[in-house]
């Protein structure tokens, strides 16, 4: 298949362009054609230093969704309508799979154990940061996104719960499991697919589209539970 | 220590009761005292039939929560506000959990494999029903429960992610990660212990009690997933 990722020269996306382009022709997508370009060139290089070889193309974003089977959006949740907007006269019969998780770093009060002291809380009490979905007015992300493509466009939601750094890290076998949801059930099998493409991922089905709220709030989370016990990348499996 | 759950008499509060009685004094709390005290009968019949002992009491919930270190809230969301102003006038140094989900089952339609086909898509299509987080106006149910409570009352949320059917089965080890928020170490640190307590359960400090919507929006997904993937009863490990 061809597999054009949008945001293909960010940490998530490089991690499945290393991965899929052992199967697959990867199509690094980007705003800037020349950036998308030399990522591709990097993606290579990085390969034949480990005696593989794999198909990349760097192209600008309309060009790469054009030419494509699955258009992974790989994007930050800020660019989603610029993206869409950009993209949405090549879509014909190409499956779109939502990765966006809008969240942002937010900060409160932890009180280390200030309760029966004779202090001010606030004076034993530290600024906690953490990272928090910020849920969008249409309910994910996804659903957002499905609103802004044209209605027979197919759309799947997932691979928002893997660890970038590990993905994109080949010496590394991943075991996560991931969650995907989406309305229509044959382009949903197309993706579970592609997942099982990548050795020791499970695709799993979370539902339809309308359920991936629950999917997206799950990566704000395993960085916040990596950061406080120090665990490093993580991923979920359900069992 | 001497543990009320409130809601004790459901079966997310029968498999920690079960589990705890081990090493802690059980206090079952229902808003009806007589079916408390029937539950506190059976659950100690249950574990004489594994030769086990168990300390049970079933009260109502004020009594309950009154006479406890540890106040557990395995009730629904809808019961929150009548059941906190009920124990309200008796809390004094207890740690508050609470282990609430807002969710409701949902429906929509999903497309089997519809898109080529020379069909209206609505023909083709079924009415596929799925659990979903109701979020609450104040961002979480635990968020919610603090407003409600004294200023002063410590609040943690955690054991929203077990499964409660493998919880109360005392012959199944279990092995899952359960992720706390609150903004109180040392309640949180209580409250770790306590999952510590019982064998392969993993406690994370998943944050602030600002995070709780992701810990609490992982039920119903974790719901969905094992019904669409004929998974049984999941729990979850961050890996």
């Amino acid at each position: 298949m061809k597999i054009a990722i949008l945001g293909g020269t960010g940490h998530i996306g490089k991690g499945f362009a290393l991965r899929w382009s052992q199967k697959h022709d990867i199509i690094i997508g980007s705003r800037n054609a020349e950036r998308a370009s030399s990522a591709a060139k990097e993606y290579r290089r990085m390969l034949e230093g480990l005696g593989k070889k794999g198909s990349f193309e760097g192209l600008d974003n309309k060009t790469a969704a054009q030419m494509a089977d699955v258009v992974l959006l790989a994007i930050k949740y800020r660019h989603v309508s610029s993206v869409i907007e950009t993209i949405t006269p090549v879509l014909h019969d190409q499956i779109v799979v939502s990765v966006v998780v809008p969240m942002e770093k937010d900060s409160c009060y932890i009180v280390p154990d200030a309760k029966h002291m004779e202090v001010d809380v606030r004076d034993s009490a530290y600024n906690a940061e953490y990272f928090c979905y910020t849920q969008p007015a249409g309910g994910s992300a996804a659903e957002e996104i499905a609103q802004l493509l044209p209605q027979d466009i197919r759309l799947v939601s997932g691979f928002h719960n893997v660890p970038a750094k590990h993905l994109e890290d080949l010496s590394l076998e991943l075991d996560y499991d991931i969650a995907v949801c989406g309305n229509d059930m044959a382009s949903k099998e197309v993706i579970c697919k592609l997942i099982d493409d990548i050795p020791n991922l499970r695709p799993l089905d979370a539902g339809p589209l309308e359920a991936s709220s629950m999917i997206e709030s799950l990566t704000p989370l395993l960085i916040n539970l990596a950061i406080r016990n120090k665990m490093g990348n993580l991923g979920v499996k359900f069992v």
